[in-house]
């Protein structure tokens, strides 16, 4: 299937996006981000030895198909998101970055109006600008003018693992976006992703599922497979949902006769 | 992945299960089912020429891995399905018969009461009995224990595409089933269908939203991958939903050093 | 309001219908009953002393607008509830019986071909049957037939406070039935009670989140009153869900002049 | 009851808010916005005749005990927003103001930055901000910190009459606000406005779904109603949800002896 994904000068031919951390293990997470497929990675800066190019980590997650995905988790605002991304071009050379500022440690969720400061910032320095944000329609179209390369809304709090809460908000930024439109957080079982792409979200983000979950290199295939499920139901077209059933014709009469 | 299904004396690798209703053309029909891989394909009776064994749809369906399960579809009361599954016994040359009730031609709901007689009577008769049932625990029990082989709770509505709105009911039905639990009717999407898997239902029956799909053959294989996914992921323990994010360290205590 | 609800000999001016059980102490449960308005009270024959007309709970209920209603809780067929609803008729002084038979003591889920035996033969014992059971549609229209002067489905597991979980089910019922529909089981907020009377029902139960709250006799006011907005709500009718908001002229012109 | 809100310097009984949108007729309006208690009902500043004091509008909804808040819909930034609440200052004697920001004609969804930075704007001009917004917790903090005097988030599309889609982040608000939070958006029915009150929520603002009902006075009576139900039922807290009933003794060995 040629049903590839490009993002700035990147084509992905996988849909799923998956993460680095919550893992028991280095080698677990190498082994189920290697079953998921997946060809970009997020890595939490403040997770990779800076000074350090042979850290640990990037050495496990060396292969050719594999983006890393440096994100800025843990600043509180567009000042620090903008440093912790230079920062993280150097150590890991690479000018990608997923952009999320959240000041809140309980619920981790995003801040709106530093996020789209970052983001027109960094644009201007180069950066591809992958924005982690509300289900805020209107400030998507606002990250899309300022250049950022894609966004990525919100399903439900992160860590949550409720699914698509956003779902109603999520159509409507799918329906009017010209950028990619890449659900991240919320999404805690395949069929969440596969519901996702069967609103004809892009792709999706998944980390905490896969790698809490009691087998997670099982859990990454899992995921794998319902995010290609959803993205074919998505280009074969689901039938609406209907009140009734279609009446057939009773069986009564031919067994009658 | 040595993860099949026991049904009397069968044994399934797919968990899913199709039917023939409602495709544009028998060769639609036909490659779909390939397509999805599934090995029990539900006919209702009414559909074939009982007088005919060249049937031409049975024709089609003519290959090693796939059963054909007939259907009751039509009828009203318990007296007519037997009569019906003896009729399909006769022309199809099997014993298994998916026993359909209802009375109501708008919404096809099914009849709990005439379900059960003829789950008892058919099974005396030497019937494999897979009723098709409302997402009804203690029902569930009883038709165990008049010897169905399995019980067929419905999602929603019949022919509805809304998915599992009977969840809450589902998961007490598969805690205190001894018999297998394949989720029939209301599946109107791979999520819906991997949502189902990931409560544990042993198997689930699709027709509807593969045969009135644009694309029936694609998303018969988008049902087989998220049938697929939603299994693997109830063995490898989804997470539970939480409230919270788990905090994680500020990234800022690091970039002020 | 002239909008008075008929059952058999009676008519109702409140569509609350209260129960006795999981109260404090028997003086809160006095209080709460009054307080919610409720003409009718269920209360289980295994909690009465049905030897002794001055039971302490029959005292405090004793009320000209208050009509106990017995039910059968804790019977796990047909001929037990039959048993319990004459010794319920000798011991009150009433004919009528809300008709509870769950096997299952666990999720208490009713049996629905023991509830349709059981109502068949007590409405030719002379018994006015108030049958709770599953969001089953036919089952609803079979009880119709055989006498029962309601039909009570469940919104959600009783005890569960989930809400209207069936409300797909809930509607189907509405629709077809010819008998007062009143929805027993799982209202655990007055949100879900107005959302039920809003749907249609033209009564509701409400026993544990009334007698659990931390404050039952101001919660039992709460479900009071939305009970009646939402059946004002229903008689008004309602605005249909869209997708979209009508767009409304900018106020851009009238600034810009 | 003795349980007011504080807004500002204004003291409310009702914890309903209206509008005067989308009514068949003023004497239908003026009906409705009595019936309903409000003290508090917005009016769009483009439909309030600014140079004429003697407007219709304003003569019908003249009552000591009702509070005339402009808004500001129809505006699509900061900046025309500061105007027209300043036209509303002078026209309507009010400095009170509903600040709508929405650049997108289809959904009417709110603009983040442009709101934030319009209710900084208005705060030091000496407005009382009640600013219409995401269900988006920064930012709601952020709109506090700046001096609005409360947030209203929204529960789902404007004019969708959805409910409470967006309700894991209204809980999340109300957790953590220390301004009044009112709902405001997606309230279809009574039911979904005691849902607010539930959760919590200070207020709620009811507009199109009393405007457009078939009888929008009964509809005020029933809004009305719910939220008084909704706040007391929050006062005295609700039960939890659970996945069980409790066990009760079985009447089974009573029956027997």
């Amino acid at each position: 299937m040629n049903d590839t994904l490009q993002i700035a000068n990147k084509t992905f031919h996988s849909r799923l996006f998956t993460g680095t951390g919550k893992f028991s293990s280095v080698q677990t997470m190498k082994e189920a981000v290697f079953a998921s497929e997946s060809e970009l990675v997020t890595v939490a800066l403040k997770r990779v030895e800076v000074s350090n190019h042979a850290d640990d980590m990037l050495v496990h997650l060396n292969a050719p198909h594999l983006h890393l995905l440096p994100n800025t988790s843990g600043v509180r605002m567009a000042k620090e998101a903008v440093f912790a991304a230079q920062l993280a071009r150097e150590a890991l050379e690479t000018n990608w970055v997923k952009l999320e500022i959240h000041p809140d440690p309980k619920y981790l969720l995003p801040d709106s109006i530093e996020t789209l400061a970052a983001a027109e910032e960094l644009v201007k320095l180069g950066f591809v600008v992958m924005p982690y944000i509300h289900a805020d329609p209107v400030l998507c179209k606002r990250l899309e003018e300022v250049g950022a390369q894609c966004v990525m809304p919100l399903g439900a709090p992160i860590g949550s693992n409720k699914g698509l809460k956003t779902s109603d908000f999520l159509e409507i930024i799918i329906e009017q976006s010209n950028v990619p439109v890449i659900v991240d957080a919320g999404i805690g079982a395949p069929s969440h992703a596969a519901h996702a792409m069967e609103l004809g979200a892009d792709a999706v983000l998944v980390n905490t599922a896969i790698a809490v979950s009691q087998n997670p290199v099982e859990m990454a295939k899992a995921f794998k497979m319902a995010v290609e499920a959803g993205r074919i139901a998505y280009k074969a077209k689901l039938a609406p949902e209907r009140k009734h059933a279609e009446a057939s014709s009773p069986l009564t009469s031919f067994l009658n006769t």
